[in-house]
């Protein structure tokens, strides 16, 4: 269907909807109320029937909703079902923990290569995916389609990265590095990982909890 | 000041103050609009106004605000001047990725141990941290009292590791391992860093763009 556009403060609440109706599945809750889903997610069923009419019409009054076909309406919403490819960028500490231990295909996506300058990398395979020298990036691109760049090079070396990023035609960026990227290619998206942000947070909680 | 509840929202929204306030000092910029800030932030100027209306006043009708005064205000109400620390436990690739790599000191935390099952990292030193033995870890806690665990462990070794920092006396847990933690000391705030969220917003925004 056709959306209205939808504002950023539900688009980042959907993939909280996704986790906890995920967990409601693993669970085996078959049907669960506004109201329930609302205290489990902090929110109320309001705001939970608002954020979900911008896509459609899901649940019934009296009934609630269907655990399982809500799980699976959000992550078509998401895109998950849209055979997503990313590529790593920079094989460190943080390319690496990503690589052996973030689960791409929980979130729809295939992790098809990585990228180093490492000439002791460049050649191997971790967690099953290949490490390729940075050198190869752009040719890489142009024959194999990527959605998805995901920067863990130093800071430095964001911008260069990104910059070939985007005109080897990837439509998104994951970009962990801190830096602030201007990507002028329309209809291509940063996303960025500020670790600070979530950090300064919890510093806020816990200076204020009593 | 005393504060009234302040929504999760503009908790949310306070370290992105913090980071464009600072980015606005570096650049030198002495005063800002409330309407030009906002732009940058991707929000309306009525709701800055409104969000910093819940700390006490700021900022002048027809000057705007003094960007450094403001700053430090943000700084001093996320608590970043009352000398927090941290402990990482875990020093995988993402632990090492911390300590080699994030700045704790830019949040206003001291990073002060490193924890971790390995025999051949305890007794190392990372980054300036030193890396002990999990087995002291409730000796540590009680000598050194501590702002903050960071969770990097495997996410089985999640729940136990977490109620020993509970029981040792944290206020907060800085959560990467996925798990879902229960806590239930009053005071003791966990703040999850969920990655899948970041990069399933990102699936949505591709799979919407143009």
């Amino acid at each position: 269907m056709k959306r209205e556009k939808v504002s950023s403060a539900v688009i980042r609440r959907l993939p909280r909807y996704y986790r906890h109706l995920t967990d409601l599945t693993l669970a085996g809750v078959v049907r669960i109320s506004s109201n329930t889903l609302g205290k489990a997610m902090n929110l109320t069923a309001s705001q939970i029937r608002q954020d979900l009419s911008c896509f459609g019409e899901f649940g019934q009054q009296g009934y609630g909703y269907n655990v399982e076909s809500l799980r699976n309406a959000v992550s078509e919403i998401l895109g998950m079902d849209q055979k997503h490819t990313a590529i790593i960028l920079g094989v460190g500490n943080l390319g690496r923990a990503l690589m052996e231990n973030f689960h791409f295909s929980h979130s729809g996506f295939v992790l098809t290569a990585a990228f180093d300058v490492n000439p002791s990398l460049v050649g191997k395979s971790l967690a099953g995916v290949p490490v390729y020298s940075v050198e190869h990036l752009n040719s890489y691109l142009q024959s194999t389609p990527t959605s998805v760049g995901v920067l863990t090079v130093p800071r430095t070396a964001a911008a260069p990265m990104a910059d070939r990023l985007v005109a080897g035609g990837v439509r998104g960026i994951w970009n962990f590095t801190n830096a602030e990227l201007n990507v002028h290619k329309s209809g291509v998206v940063v996303e960025n990982v500020h670790f600070a942000d979530s950090l300064l947070a919890l510093s806020y909680m816990i200076s204020e909890a009593p």
